[in-house]
């Protein structure tokens, strides 16, 4: 099963709940790279489409791939050798389309409900039976993914079902999907 | 069931294995803090014995709890109302028995294998069964709590496995971990 996973910049909703490019954080890159790592994924693409965004973040993944911070920290560029960056999600299935020889699947995650979201039970077992097909988990940054790329996606995930509070980082996130969804089969 | 959790930065092992406090980052309790309400958690302890660390952590939870964030965001209010500031260990313990009138059980976590290491099911029903029994889950930053911490815990946890990779950061092993013993119990 070849799975990836893109944190999304664009296109995001901000505070006002306008489509917006969302700022990078980049912690989120390190701890999705190592989730991703963690969980045996394909690849982990960041994407963003700010020229100054996308050159920051290669700054960063050189550093622990090919600089400095490979020789002192080998763990982290294992993690950080699965990020690719792209300015769209067009490049992204473009991407893994290439690589995979099919065009990916797309799991929208959100933390709002939608009618035809799927428990994490049904999405898993769609994984583990998808056969050749590969997966695109979407993560959305700043105030979640737009109506319409989820509305798009092949799938919608439900909701992190919390006591009554719904408001986790993106990276916390991240990792209680990827544990839900895959964790049974690297355990 | 009452939980509760500690960020304990000290004592845990800095690069080289050395007993050390480790910085403060504050973006983990952010983190642990929302993942302690989604979760039903009683408590979030952020444990220094640094002053001027116990200094940044109470300006950082005032200004979200009382301060003008709580205004702007008041979801974050509510996850860092759960934060509390102790400089050890027994602090916490003496903490928890004040609210729960029993001293509460540690779970000590760990990237590393012990012998005495309790599976995530295991755990997940000791916490169910425990009846009247407070729980105290212990974190560790830097290179991770120190054996003898461990081993004077009443239980230790398995490592998260992953595909031949165990480099989490502690936010979202916290995230798994949490999702794990708790999760099933809020969905």
């Amino acid at each position: 099963m070849a799975i990836y996973i893109a944190l999304m910049h664009y296109p995001v909703y901000d505070r006002q709940e306008r489509v917006s490019a969302a700022a990078l954080t980049t912690l989120d890159i390190h701890d999705v790279a190592r989730l991703a790592r963690t969980y045996g994924l394909k690849g982990c693409y960041v994407v963003t489409p700010l020229r100054s965004q996308q050159a920051l973040a290669r700054r960063l993944i050189d550093h622990w791939v090919t600089g400095w911070g490979a020789q002192y920290n080998p763990t982290r560029k294992e993690a950080l050798s699965l990020v690719r960056m792209a300015e769209d999600l067009e490049e992204v299935l473009a991407g893994i389309e290439q690589e995979q020889s099919r065009r990916a699947k797309t799991v929208a995650t959100t933390a709002r409900r939608y009618p035809q979201a799927r428990s994490y039970g049904e999405m898993a077992e769609a994984l583990r039976t998808g056969g050749d097909d590969p997966y695109l988990i979407l993560l959305g940054t700043g105030w979640g993914l737009t109506r319409e790329l989820i509305e798009q996606s092949d799938y919608v995930l439900e909701p992190i079902a919390g006591k009554g509070y719904n408001h986790l980082s993106v990276r916390t996130a991240a990792a209680i999907i990827l544990d839900r969804l895959v964790g049974g089969a690297v355990q």
